[in-house]
C-alpha cells in the first residue's frame, strides 16, 4: 500500500493507446511517433472511480438543507426523502434527459482525472426504471472514451409498497429484472445494500446466488450502519469488492484477509453525512489492501473530485499519501476487475494518464485540498 | 445573514468597470455597449477573501505527513516546524521568487472566484524579511487586476531568539518595523496573533496602540486556542475584524454585539488541523454577522477554493447556504473595509463578478462540494 515508484526525467511511449515502453530519458528509444514534452510536470496513471451512482434525475439539495437545519435522516425519509426520493424522480424522467445529465457529470469527472468508472443502477426500483438506468449506462459506455462498468443495484432499498413484503420485491428482482438485464447484457456486476433497515444477510445471499447464475460477480454495500454481516456475505460470494465499511471489527478484518474481496472506503459520504470514517489505518496495519472511491450520488456524496477524496482519506481515514495514491489507482482497478488494463503505468496497459503541474513531492497532491490538480487528462 | 436577493432573467450594465445599472430584462435600457448573453448562467458578486497568508516560500507537506503519522503540533514545532519553519524558509528566498510564487497562487484563487484579497506578512519576523514580504504584496497590488489589502503581521509568533525576551521583539516591531513600513506605505492594516503561547492581551494592546499611530486599523487573530481575550482586545481597538474564533463564549458574543468588529470564521484550518469549528450558528442566532475566509497558508489551511470554504461552513459551522453566500461577499468586504466598492451587485460598485453554470437553487453551490463552480471570473 505504501510504495509508489517514480522516475525523474522519464520517457513514456504510447502506441495505439497502449503504454508500449517507459523508463529513464537516457534510455528513450528513437521513435517516429509524435512527441510531447512534459518537462516540469508529473505523469501518473488515471484514477479509477470504482463506486458511483452517476445516473440520477436531480440533485437533492432540499434534503441537504433539511439536514443542515438539524433534521435526522429518518425525519427526512418520512417526508419523502432518501433513495426513494431519487427513485421517484428518476421514474418520471425520460431516458434521453437522464443520459444527457450523466454524460455531463462524467465529463466533469474525467476533467478531474477519472479514466475508468463504475456506475450503479438502484434509483429505479421498478423493472422499467432499472432497465432505463442500465440502458443509460450502456449508452455512456458507447459514447464516452473511458472504461465504464455497469452494476445492477435493484436491491438498493425496498420500494414503499414492498416494505412489508420483502420477498415479493426480491422475487421481482430475481424473476423479472435479472433475466431481462442478462438478455440485454446490461450489467457487469450485481450489488446489494446489505445493512440494518435495508437487505438482510439472508436476502443478500439469495440475490447474489441468483445473480451468479447470470455470471454477475458481486460488489456489496456493507457495514455502513453497523456490524451487520455485509463483509461475511461478500466474502462468501467472492465479491469483487465490499464498499463503505464505516464499521469494521477484527472479525471482519480476518474475513477480508482470507479473501479475494477488495475493501473500498468512501470518505466523501462520511464527510457529507458526518458518519464515521472507514478505519483504514487499522485495516492496512492488519495487512489489508484498500481502495477508495467517490460514491458520487445526490444524497450522500455530491462530489466526484477524487483529489479531494484522497485528501479526506489522509486526514480522516488515517491513510498516508502514497496509500491514497494506490487506493485510487491500482487497488481501485482491482475493485473493478480491470487491474490488468488499468491502474498503473505498466507496459501493455491502457495509456490513460493524468498530467499535473510540478509538485515537490507526491505528498503535496492530497495536501493542497479541494482543487483539481489535473492540468490534462489523456484517455 | 439569511437573505440573498436574486432576479431571474436580468440585465446588468457595466460602464468603466463599474456596475451602472441592473434589473429585470424587461427593463433593460438600449445601450451602445458590447453585450454578452449569460442566459442559463448565474451572475453573482465575486468572492472577497479577507484572511490569507498567500506569500510564503514553500509548502509544508513534510509537517502534514508528520501530523498524519500522529505527531502533535508541539512535537512538530520541536523538530523545527510551524510558523518559524515558514519564516526560516522565507528568509532564505529572494523577493523575486516569492513574488512569482504568490502571483501564481493568486491567479489560481482568482480562477476560483476571488476578486478581492487580503494578504498578511508574518513569515518574516525580522525587519528585512517583513519588509520583503510587504514589498511582495505591494507588487502584487500593482500587477494583479483584483483589489488587494496588505496586513502587517510582524506579531505572528516570537522568533526563537526572543522567546524569553518578548519585550525586545515587540520593541523591534514598534521601533524598527512600524516606522519603515509606514514610510514605504506598505501596510493597510495591522494584525497580532493574540492567543495562548503567542502574544498576550497586554502585548497585543501595546502593538495595536502603536499601529494606530500610523493609521493602521487592527485585524486580529484571536480565540483559536482558547478563551484568551482576543475578542475583547479587538473590540477595544475597534478592529475591522477578529478572525479564527474557534472558541467563543457568551461573553465574547456580547462584546462583538456592541462593536463594529466583524467576526471571521476560517473553516479550512479547522478542517485541516482538526480543531473545533467556529460556532457560527450560535453566533448568528444571537444576532451577530459573520464573514468566512480561506486562511490560505502552507501550515494550517493549504486551500484557496472559497466554494469549498462555503461547503465546510454549511456542514461544519452550522451555517445555511444563504448565510455562507453573504459571509463570502458583503460581510467579507466589510471585514476588509471595502464594502462600499465590493461584495454585492449594487449600482456604483466594482463589476467584479462570477459567472457560474445554471443551478436550480443557490443551495446547490455549497452542496456540490470540492469543485470550482466559476465558469468565468470578471474583474
Amino acid at each position: 500500500m505504501n510504495r509508489v515508484n517514480s522516475i525523474v526525467n522519464a520517457y513514456l511511449l504510447v502506441e495505439n493507446g497502449i503504454i508500449s515502453a517507459f523508463g529513464p530519458m537516457a534510455e528513450c528509444p528513437e521513435s517516429p511517433h509524435k512527441s510531447r514534452n512534459m518537462e516540469g510536470k508529473w505523469v501518473m496513471p488515471g484514477f479509477v472511480d470504482s463506486h458511483t451512482h452517476m445516473v440520477f434525475a436531480s440533485s437533492r439539495h432540499n434534503e441537504y438543507v433539511m439536514r443542515l437545519q438539524g433534521k435526522t435522516y429518518a425525519e427526512i425519509a418520512a417526508e419523502g426523502g432518501g433513495i426513494l426520493n431519487s427513485a421517484k424522480r428518476l421514474g418520471a424522467m425520460d431516458e434521453e434527459s437522464l443520459y444527457r445529465q450523466a454524460y455531463k457529470h462524467a465529463l466533469q469527472a474525467i476533467a478531474c482525472g477519472t479514466t475508468a468508472l463504475e456506475i450503479k443502477s438502484g434509483y429505479g426500483l421498478t423493472v422499467d426504471s432499472e432497465l432505463k438506468m442500465l440502458r443509460v449506462i450502456k449508452r455512456l459506455k458507447q459514447t464516452l472514451p473511458i472504461t465504464i462498468k455497469a452494476t445492477f443495484l435493484g436491491a438498493h432499498a425496498f420500494p414503499s409498497e414492498y416494505k412489508d413484503n420483502h420477498n415479493a420485491y426480491i422475487d421481482l428482482i430475481i424473476r423479472e429484472m435479472l433475466p431481462r438485464i442478462a438478455a440485454e447484457q446490461l450489467a457487469d456486476f450485481i450489488d446489494v445494500f446489505c445493512d440494518e433497515g435495508f437487505f438482510s444477510v439472508k436476502e443478500t445471499d439469495r440475490i447474489l446466488t441468483e445473480g451468479a447464475k447470470y455470471g454477475l460477480r458481486a460488489k456489496i454495500h456493507g457495514n455502513e450502519l453497523g456490524l451487520t454481516g455485509g463483509v461475511q456475505v461478500a466474502v462468501k460470494h467472492s465479491a469483487l469488492s465490499v464498499d463503505h465499511l464505516e464499521h469494521v471489527g477484527d472479525k471482519e478484518i480476518n474475513y477480508l484477509l482470507n479473501s479475494n474481496t477488495m475493501p473500498v472506503a468512501l470518505p466523501g459520504s462520511s464527510f457529507f453525512l458526518k458518519i464515521p470514517y472507514t478505519p483504514a489505518r487499522k485495516m492496512i496495519d492488519k495487512g489489508l489492501p484498500l481502495a477508495i472511491a467517490s460514491d458520487f450520488n445526490p444524497g450522500s456524496s455530491p462530489h466526484y473530485n477524487l483529489w479531494f477524496t484522497w485528501s479526506l482519506a489522509c486526514l480522516y481515514n488515517g491513510m498516508m499519501p502514497h496509500e491514497g495514491f494506490n487506493a485510487l489507482t491500482i487497488n481501485a482497478a482491482n475493485a473493478l476487475g480491470i487491474h490488468e488494463t488499468h491502474g498503473s503505468i505498466t507496459k501493455g496497459k491502457k495509456a490513460s494518464l493524468i498530467i499535473t503541474r510540478a509538485f515537490d513531492h507526491i505528498n503535496e497532491m492530497p495536501y493542497w485540498f479541494s482543487q483539481n490538480h489535473a492540468l490534462e487528462v489523456l484517455v
